[in-house]
């Protein structure tokens, strides 16, 4: 029998009517002949409730201590779940990351996954149980609980997927697919009926909240069947796939939009070898992922260095870099919350001329400002104010999304 | 360095006000050079909050799957605790059963502590922090999550300080300590300064709720010194220690009542041998646990049966009994809720003659009628209507508790 993977975020679990309709859909799938193992997040805003808890008795909690009390999200929900499935008449049990052994490594709030278990899975699935498994937790090398970051019970579904070779791994969320950009912005997003693992992987990475990055880069490394689907309508969704299995291949799939980052500005930095990797390297021990980077053109050997990096790590990386300046000599850092960064992909561009031209063109003609650019072979970032992301997002699409050519990729 | 134990209930880490009493209390005794371990509980009534959620999805949840949704509640007591000592300087980390090893047999939501392991508690220690541990769980040989029971921190917090050779366990409750009967019932109660673990099981047994009797019965096993103190007010506690060393020894050290219980009685049981043996079987292997007992003088080779239950085993009890009397031949079965249990305990009744008659003539004295009646060495229990419950429990308190006696044992 195959087995299938199916995952739940917190909205689709969100109270028991929510839940009773996961079990339905589960058991359905159980009922067309897979094994099912069903992978669910916290429900709702129990993981905003949790860290509100958190900070009435200490402001900064310890990582290891905050991961200990969200993972309590998740298994309230593979409880209530593994219930419902029962009292709908099928065997179910619930396992956390721990009974699974999903291992990770130790770094608290955003651990990655080392190695899956796969015994206790398979034994339940033998012995013909429907499987509930905590989403978004892992354990590390001391048996401690870790957490995978927002998103992160879709890297968990995927991991568990290429573990036990499920024939496919489906998403069910509250949208019902992956859009050319974010409906709420644009009127005319289309939804893709299939996006290649790269383009996806990028889209995720700039700020599309579908799916979790490290989600589809695993997908893409263990060759797992990725499906986006709406856990409330019964529609197709959206297929992530080899790149060279697709039948067509569109010049751009999706526009999208990041607000949560912030530029930082190193200012007058002298130009000697090893500076940038001094920076760097600082900010990268300090677990502080940088983006965008621009180095100004020298005057008498003294250089601004600018970078983009998540907002949320702003005040962390101020505070290692206030560090790392005095020992180099610059004169300050400064930063600036109010950017964005809109981005175009598509695994087409890479063959075809112009595509960059046209996204400049589409925000010069909104009279936007681009303060920074950066491509790779399939996508473009531009950094600009962030109170015109939305209109920047509008215009670009308009450019590339006209006269029906992604209803050519729908229909595919 | 010595090693404590405190222990925290649901009340006393209620809200963040009260943890942050309890980091304070647990950070004083490491001043005072104590290597500390704290038991907590789940917060104030998560646990029932937990079980509506529960019943909303499913009205008969599987055991197993209901104690990994309770185990939560205390999962995130040790997480809020140990960040509270954190936020007020000091090193703490928090463990769950299972990361601490408190292995239990499968009996879910009743399960009993099989074996601890304390390397873990040994390296934390050993490290300098302050360990909180997960009450009331444990973990089953298939690494599934088990609940010991209402009250099963008590015993948790025990069975730890046996595996670390704890200097002592305090228990901090609501109250501040054992009284010669409820203060809410009895005006006139008297707080004791110690208590034998022979009494304190038997108070614990017969409804007092200050200690879950496995803990005591497990300190009495491991020779673990026991104080129950109160959490809210600085005043000494109620020491149980071995009968041996105690200073002074009381006729009669406490009166308590247990309305939770229920009278079955088998009617017309026909007197041959091996009757008892196939009632008491049947719900012994259903898990139901029979405390006083009645067989009714033969006539004509036909018994009456009567014994007590807990109430909350009464539907299950009937199910098994009204197999069982089919295959006996017996008349049917009958069940009486409106009963009590009010009792006396003191290891110096059994050297001293008329307690009992004493105890009986409280209860005459108010035109109580006794039903049923069962002593040990240490004890006399009287089965009587429920709503005289009370109005006993006063009478025999008055009776064995005037002129200053429990004023002596407290100043003991």
């Amino acid at each position: 029998m195959s087995i299938l993977v199916h995952k739940y975020g917190g909205t689709s679990v969100a109270d028991e009517e929510r839940i009773r309709n996961v079990a339905r859909r589960v058991i359905r799938a159980a009922d067309e002949g897979h094994r099912m193992v069903v992978v669910v997040s916290a429900q709702g805003d129990t993981t905003d409730h949790l860290i509100d808890l958190a900070r009435r008795v200490n402001p900064w909690p310890s990582d290891r201590e905050l991961d200990m009390l969200l993972a309590v999200g998740e298994q309230i929900s593979i409880s209530l779940v593994a219930m419902t499935i029962e009292a709908m008449g099928r065997a179910a049990i619930s396992l956390t990351a721990a009974q699974v052994g999903i291992f990770t490594d130790d770094a608290h709030k955003k651990a990655r996954i080392i190695r899956v278990n796969s015994r206790r899975l398979d034994d339940e699935l033998a012995a013909g149980k429907i499987v509930v498994v905590a989403g978004f937790q892992g354990v590390d090398r001391n048996n401690d609980l870790t957490t995978l970051g927002r998103g992160g019970s879709d890297t968990t579904a995927v991991a568990l997927a290429a573990a036990l070779g499920a024939v496919r791994c489906e998403i069910y969320t509250d949208v019902d697919g992956v859009y050319t950009a974010d409906p709420r912005v644009v009127k005319g997003a289309c939804k893709l009926t299939q996006i290649s693992h790269e383009e996806m992987l990028e889209l995720a990475s700039l700020g599309a909240q579908v799916l979790h990055p490290r989600s589809v880069e695993l997908a893409k490394q263990y060759g797992v069947k990725l499906e986006v689907k709406s856990s409330f309508a019964d529609v197709p969704g959206t297929l992530v796939k080899e790149a060279g299995q697709m039948e067509d291949v569109l010049q751009v799939s999706g526009v999208t939009s990041d607000k949560n980052i912030a530029r930082v500005a190193i200012l007058e930095v002298p130009d000697r070898p090893g500076v940038a990797y001094k920076v760097m390297g600082d900010l990268a021990a300090g677990n502080v992922n940088v983006d965008m980077i621009i180095q100004s053109v020298s005057r008498d050997h003294i250089n601004d260095m600018s970078f983009t990096i998540g907002e949320d790590d702003l005040d962390r990386a101020m505070a290692i870099l206030n560090k790392t300046i005095a020992g180099l000599g610059a004169k300050g850092v400064v930063f600036d919350r109010n950017v964005a960064k809109v981005s175009i992909v598509g695994i087409g561009m890479k063959e075809k001329a112009g595509v960059a031209s046209a996204m400049f063109q589409a925000l010069a003609d909104q009279g936007i400002n681009i303060q920074m650019i950066s491509s790779s072979e399939i996508k473009i970032s531009c950094l600009i104010d962030r109170e015109r992301a939305d209109e920047a997002v509008r215009a670009i699409h308009e450019k590339f999304f006209t006269g029906g050519v992604q209803v050519a990729r729908e229909a595919g």
